[in-house]
């Protein structure tokens, strides 16, 4: 599951993972049928969430956002189902994510509104009611706690579209225990997919730091990843916590936390689709975080830094180019940038101005399937790092033509 | 040159193309040789200048800047070389630059600046002086009046990289001429190339007016056009009136130099490489005009969109996503969506929900070289449109091989 051989479980968690019919059964999903699944916490949860900025927010977020408002202590379980992502469907849409929650309420006698919803999928059309009631019952007739692994899996598994990996991460806080498991890498899968996010804990947090604590975490992790730079309708990352391993320290918590996010955000990068290389993107030397994430991400958001990089070609005046548009001040004289991979590292770059450089150095960077680019803004002391992949040929074939 | 037969000259021009080794005779430059190319004015100018918002600035939209402002109503020369954008070369380039303005001013005995210069290239490697002065006194010898059309022609022809046609437009303002020359697609040439634009006009404007007048054209044309969402280091956009044709009425004036530059950057959409389809998103029923350009900015911009429409796959889920990413707040519930081609039209979305639509109609639209997505906000009066192309395998194959 994970890089370690830890077991990844959370006391008081449960979960389930059934097929309800919403994803075809073909080899586009791996042949894996797995659709929907149930995650519930035996105490009430703190809970928060962090939902996509898109102004046409899909059913679930909304609902989503009004239940943490209402009732940001008490949640008891998550619904997710992959295969239709009830966007753009209008009244309708709202009263059937009502009706999934309502549903899983009544079937675990729970009370109202501790139960929140994720889906992703097809967008635009209704959602069919049917299978995923009979999903939803099935499923509250399977729950595992998550000491029972294969079930840990198949819940991972149960929220893919065309994710190739189900992405998983553990990591321990004190006594306490931190589990994530999320699908998708922001827009890039071709079914208009989408980034969900479930992060579970054991560690007593107060409801009103987890908001907080959420926020930054997303920000240093699923904020700083981009593939092609759009966000969906969908986009969701939820954090439960049930107390049960009583306080831990805050530190230690955000620590884990961070850690837990960005290998999962790392992971949905390393799945895109159609990608063949992972970028990690680094601005040093800035006057401030936001500058240092700016000037990151409208490089690694860049097609041409994107195509140069899948090319192979160390062009280094297309990631010059693209900090000049990232709308921070720079002071070329200022600017330096290196190339690495691996144990191999190059600077190409210093004041502004290219260096001479060994181009079979260069070469044997770009061959990598992971690299770096360092660039040094010479302007401050603040430094922040974002993750993105090339733009190939095959990602346009798949975003081009996956109706066919 | 242009759809209208008319000649394309402006009384009081002249111009010469030469070449003089600055880019290589390669197929990949049409064949083509010609490499720099000067306009002169018989008598002084008013002159205004839009430049590259880019935070490396190449040499000469620094020198220009300062020419401009120091001397707004004595502009005699511009000098344009292709094949060296004089980019990321420090203290030398700007030397340089400005070498190039005192060999003209010197050759042609004008006054200390009054000669502007714009260059496109590669990046990062000095300027070939000796050729380039060769170049500049080639073509002094060589000055035609725009009424000599191969002149104009040639001069057209020596500013473009790897444009593949010649890009011009003219419209008469009462009886004034002005007359547009320009290269480029924005950044998706593959050598990092640029935006040039010069605008030469006998009517006289005051000197005072024309910033304006400039900065509004390039909004609703060269600002209204996206192939990859970068602007270059050079990009540079100048407009000279020498005055010979005496005052014309100010809303004309206005309105051939709409047309000229909207003729001219749907020109640079149109010869974008590796695109197969032109675009327009037009967006109505905005708030407010940046609140227009910014939802269809964004929607021109989006990858998804770009490669959708490549793929001829008529994803409005696609189009309202990233409506929803533009950062100006909408109501879904007032969206709808219109796609077409030719005398073809199909309403797609109502009230931001999709409706049932022929699927061989619109087959049959994505079919078309040329086509339009119209969304209508719902949210006011205001409307603009954006232009762009498709993105293509063939744009991949291009921005990421191009040194092989």
């Amino acid at each position: 599951l994970t890089s370690s051989k830890q077991a990844l479980f959370v006391p008081g968690f449960n979960c389930a993972a059934v097929s309800c019919g919403l994803k075809p059964q073909t080899a586009a999903y791996g042949g894996r049928s797995l659709d929907l699944a149930l995650i519930t916490s035996e105490k009430p949860c703190a809970a928060a969430g962090v939902f996509t900025g898109n102004q046409f927010p899909a059913a679930p977020v909304l609902y989503d956002r009004e239940v943490l408002q209402a009732n940001p202590e008490g949640i008891r379980a998550v619904v997710v189902n992959s295969g239709n992502a009830n966007a753009c469907t209008g009244a309708q849409g709202l009263a059937d994510t009502r009706g999934m929650a309502r549903l899983v309420e009544e079937t675990l006698q729970l009370p109202v509104d501790s139960a929140l919803i994720m889906s992703t999928g097809v967008i635009g059309l209704p959602l069919p009611m049917d299978r995923i009631k009979a999903g939803i019952r099935g499923a509250a007739a399977e729950l595992q706690p998550t000491q029972n692994q294969e079930a840990v899996l198949a819940t991972a598994q149960a929220i893919m579209t065309t994710d190739t990996q189900p992405k998983l991460s553990f990591q321990r806080a004190g006594t306490a225990s931190l589990l994530g498991i999320a699908k998708g890498a922001a827009m890039i899968h071709p079914n208009m997919a989408t980034m969900l996010v479930l992060l579970m804990t054991d560690a007593a947090v107060p409801a009103s730091d987890l908001p907080d604590l959420l926020r930054r975490a997303v920000k240093g992790s699923f904020n700083a990843i981009t593939v092609d730079g759009d966000q969906s309708t969908n986009d969701t990352a939820l954090l439960l916590a049930n107390g049960l391993a009583g306080s831990v320290d805050g530190e230690d918590f955000e620590r884990a936390l961070v850690e837990v996010c960005q290998e999962l955000a790392q992971a949905m990068v390393r799945d895109a689709e159609g990608s063949s290389k992972f970028v990690t993107v680094q601005v040093t030397g800035a006057p401030s975080q936001g500058a240092a994430f700016q000037v990151a991400r409208t490089i690694a958001a860049s097609v041409l830094v994107k195509t140069a990089i899948y090319g192979g070609d160390p062009n280094w005046g297309r990631v010059l180019m693209a900090a000049g548009n990232s709308g921070v001040a720079l002071d070329p004289a200022c600017v330096a940038l290196w190339f690495s991979a691996g144990d191999q590292s190059l600077q190409v770059v210093a004041g502004g101005a290219p260096l001479p450089y060994d181009e079979a150095v260069a070469a044997a960077i770009f061959g990598q399937a992971e690299l770096r680019l360092h660039l040094d803004l010479g302007l401050g002391e603040v430094e922040a790092s974002v993750w993105t992949s090339d733009l190939t040929h095959e990602y346009v074939t798949l975003n081009a033509h996956y109706r066919t």
